[in-house]
């Protein structure tokens, strides 16, 4: 991030917020120059295309998540990992319920000019939740061995939506909560690894 | 359901196809026509706008959905009440992705014309886990018992969340696994009730 210029910036910023509100698709670049207050050569200067922009927007964000939740987890394992990363997944919700509107909208789309480069950044994402999942979840797991860690992957999925809708309840419909009781809530729900 | 005529219906299913794929803003009430092989007249004869149209689909499917799920639990309870849930929501999504997609992308939305419509439908929908969650972390439930009564709305949505995220991964990255492997792998991250 340390390479976007202002400008960039601004520009990254506006589409951000008028893509939560309107979606992408009715989110037009001449909304985008007005709201980041840049001229429309200067949009069109920095970005050629609405698709190119918003790739660019997804990489930066989705890929910020991930690094964020790689950091959150570090060496911790087990319960204490997926602890940190529930915790870090809810700051980043309520630090920008922008982006968590957009990615509840765009993680299954299918039919985007970006699609493989989302596919690419959400898998690095839930990756850290599996990982963390995997790690639990080790020869000592009897019981449902099969299913607990074939299916990291699902189980990862399951983690990051409790997560990601919860996170959006609690800023939609339930902001005067705070962010312990969110937590405690979404670990009451999860088995502890 | 009953009353709805084959017109209707057939502009309903072409609609939702449509969003599906584009989103709601994407899509245009000259493209639900073609698809839906009626002429424009009739479409507007049936729905006299796009909102009217999308409001009928949003409240016919998520009325539906929670409707299912009620039927689902029935009398059930504790932790058999939320494994009927599991499975009632996984056959819903499996059933109808397209829906899925919408409800993840459209839930949040706060500037859509129907939104009171589709909050007390969700809300509706969410009951019933609430519900089941309530009634299996009685007096009994010691620990973190504030947590987990108290936020039982919170914790709703949290296992909400979780079954729409691995049923989607399930169906648009993993459609070769069988349901029962994806209802085991969501059921191995919650929290047996």
């Amino acid at each position: 991030m340390a390479r976007t210029t202002t400008t960039k910036r601004q520009i990254l910023d506006a589409a951000l917020e008028l893509a939560a509100t309107k979606g992408i698709t009715g989110t037009t670049m001449d909304e985008v120059a007005e709201r980041a207050g840049v001229a429309k050569g200067s949009l069109y200067y920095n970005f050629s295309s609405k698709d190119l922009l918003f790739e660019a927007l997804l990489k930066e964000r989705v890929g910020a998540l991930a690094e964020s939740l790689r950091r959150a987890k570090g060496e911790r394992r087990g319960q204490e990992a997926i602890e940190a990363l529930v915790a870090e997944l809810l700051d980043v919700i309520a630090a920008n319920s922008a982006l968590a509107k957009l990615m509840a909208a765009e993680i299954f789309r299918t039919d985007r000019a970006w699609q493989e480069t989302l596919f690419a950044l959400r898998h690095e994402a839930l990756a850290v939740f599996a990982e963390a999942i995997a790690e639990a979840s080790g020869p000592a797991d009897a019981g449902d061995a099969d299913a607990s860690t074939a299916a990291a992957g699902l189980r990862a999925s399951a983690v990051f939506g409790a997560v990601l809708l919860a996170g959006l309840e609690w800023l939609v419909f339930e902001p005067e909560r705070d962010r312990a009781e969110v937590a405690a809530a979404i670990l009451a729900t999860l088995r502890p690894a």
